[in-house]
């Protein structure tokens, strides 16, 4: 009869990770983190005139471009804000993306990118990481469609050398090269300085981590200011005003607190190292994770039988049944305490074996 | 040199209207509410944990997705919400329009229709309105890749009967039917009664408008629950948490407060009802408006001559410089005070011509 589900867009829907709510559970899945958001933040809202919601927001989030144009020393044409890095990164594949030819990313990522690729039908290929889950520059090398590098990544934690990004850049100067920066600010330096030398590179960056701020979708590309016009003229296409005037608040606010961001940062890192120790100690191995997770896999206990048990303890940490990773898991860093009675449990669970 | 830019996805930007912020303004230009949210917006703020911010929103966004539901008597599985009707629109128009065939949808209306089917390669034809801009319903009885009908119109503000509808999507079983009811709540009856006789239809609404919520960003869609799967699967693929925390708390408690949304709207169609009767004296004509807002054509003096002059008393409304209607100007409705100030302007404007 009715055909209209002949034009349907089918899609193997993605299933986003579970948002457990249990009391006293330690919640380790979605790499949020520990610590509440700025304080800044809490003033932000106490000035916030809720009258003033009856309005549209400023489709530009001037506010918002120009805190984050402040903090990373670059113009306000340079910045694109959206909806969480996940609108981001999707208008960033719409708006690059539309040549025939496949784009590249690892095989082991960020579980999006394949996902938005399907849904914008573009062409893709995932050269595979090395054992150690390292990029290997050469399967850059030959002609593409685009380049996506998560960096540190995900869910392996490693981070690549600036070195090898140029390496990548440099033979991939007629495609824009994406780098996914959803974790850089527990491991260091930023590449942003290379959208200077190099017109085809965007950094995209995130207020779900470093900023405590997941609940309010806030993230941001960086780039020279041709690549963000054009993101804008898609965006503009898509939805006008894409940030709610509380994201706007929020956001500008929260990044101006430098040295809120810096200690909780400090702090995550701190209790990440003191994890990393005890995780050999009880027999797991990883790569040097430069992130607010670690991904890890034991010598002698299977990742799916340390997941389910550490569930029965309420303690949720992220398994992904996917070819070469299955048998790890991927551990976000919580407090200090709560990672204390993470180490407690595996304890229990790994005991002597 | 460089050829990233052949890849890019290039497009005629969507300019959305000006946002002006000066002081002692009237603005009656973007269909805002002059009331401000209901009281239940403050009160859910003042019991929102800013510490949950850190966490990521539930992805099924599931306490708006319950009022909503509850406040429309329908099921869980026929709500869906997106980052304004935009948003909503967007991925409907993604989701449901993959032929080859073009999409219908008429000349003059929402200015965003045409936008989207360019930005997702979807062909479409624009049949006339009458000249009383009414919509010709036998313009929707060919082969085509679905239906796009604003009831009431935007721009015009003209609401046609549900036996129209009706007719419309009789004669369009085979592909999804969207009615877009931005304005609905100025008008009486919405057409949420067909979505339970016809599994092609879907229902369009928003916050924007009626609830006086533009700034939080909240648009819904309500119809078969095949309907809403098939949108999620493209939203989940898309971005997993597209509401923000703040969003899902603000907009459930709003929807609510059924006393105030009655009250608010009663107040802005009185007002509209006298506005419409001051412009009929001062030689204005508009069609039968069921919005919040007038379109409105002087029989002598230019619509653009009357937006200037405005415009200079700080009094903003909008003018199309598009074909048919260039000569129309569309005025928000504003408190009653606003628009005693605006038909006093007018009366110097276009006083005995």
């Amino acid at each position: 009869m009715s055909s209209w589900k002949d034009n349907l867009r089918t899609i193997d829907p993605y299933v986003p990770g579970e948002q457990p709510n249990i009391e006293g559970m330690i919640k380790l899945n979605t790499n949020e983190n520990p610590y509440p958001p700025s304080p800044a933040v809490e003033k932000a809202m106490k000035e916030f005139d809720l009258d003033s919601l009856r309005l549209y927001p400023d489709p530009n989030s001037e506010l918002l471009i120009n805190a984050i144009a402040k903090r990373y020393e670059v113009n306000n044409n340079q910045v694109f804000v959206g909806v969480g890095s996940d609108d981001v990164l999707a208008i960033a594949f719409m708006t690059f993306f539309n040549s025939n030819k496949p784009i590249l990313f690892p095989d082991i990522t960020y579980s999006f990118y394949d996902v938005w690729a399907e849904l914008f039908n573009i062409p893709y290929e995932r050269p595979a990481l090395d054992d150690n889950f390292n990029v290997r520059t050469e399967d850059y090398y030959k002609e593409n469609g685009g380049v996506v590098i998560a960096n540190p990544n995900a869910p392996t934690g490693i981070k690549q050398s600036e070195d090898m990004l140029r390496d990548i850049i440099e033979h991939n100067r007629d495609v824009v090269v994406i780098i996914d920066e959803a974790y850089v600010d527990f491991s260091g330096e930023s590449a942003l300085s290379l959208t200077k030398e190099y017109d085809n590179v965007l950094i995209v960056q995130t207020y779900s981590k470093s900023r405590s701020l997941a609940g309010m979708r806030i993230g941001y590309a960086m780039g020279n200011p041709e690549l963000i016009k054009a993101m804008n003229d898609v965006r503009f296409s898509y939805n006008s005003y894409p940030m709610t005037r509380l994201s706007v608040a929020i956001g500008a606010a929260a990044i101006e607190d430098e040295e809120y961001f810096q200690k909780t940062n400090k702090m995550i890192i701190d209790t990440r190292e003191w994890t990393k120790k005890k995780l050999t100690e009880l027999g797991f191995s990883y790569g040097d994770s430069m992130t607010n997770f670690i991904f890890a896999t034991h010598r002698s206990v299977n990742a799916n039988e340390i997941f389910t048990k550490l569930r029965e303890k309420k303690i949720f940490v992220r398994h992904f049944n996917s070819p070469r990773i299955d048998n790890y898991l991927r551990i976000s860093i919580g407090t200090q305490e709560e990672m204390e009675k993470l180490i407690d449990e595996l304890s229990i669970i790994v005991g002597g074996r």
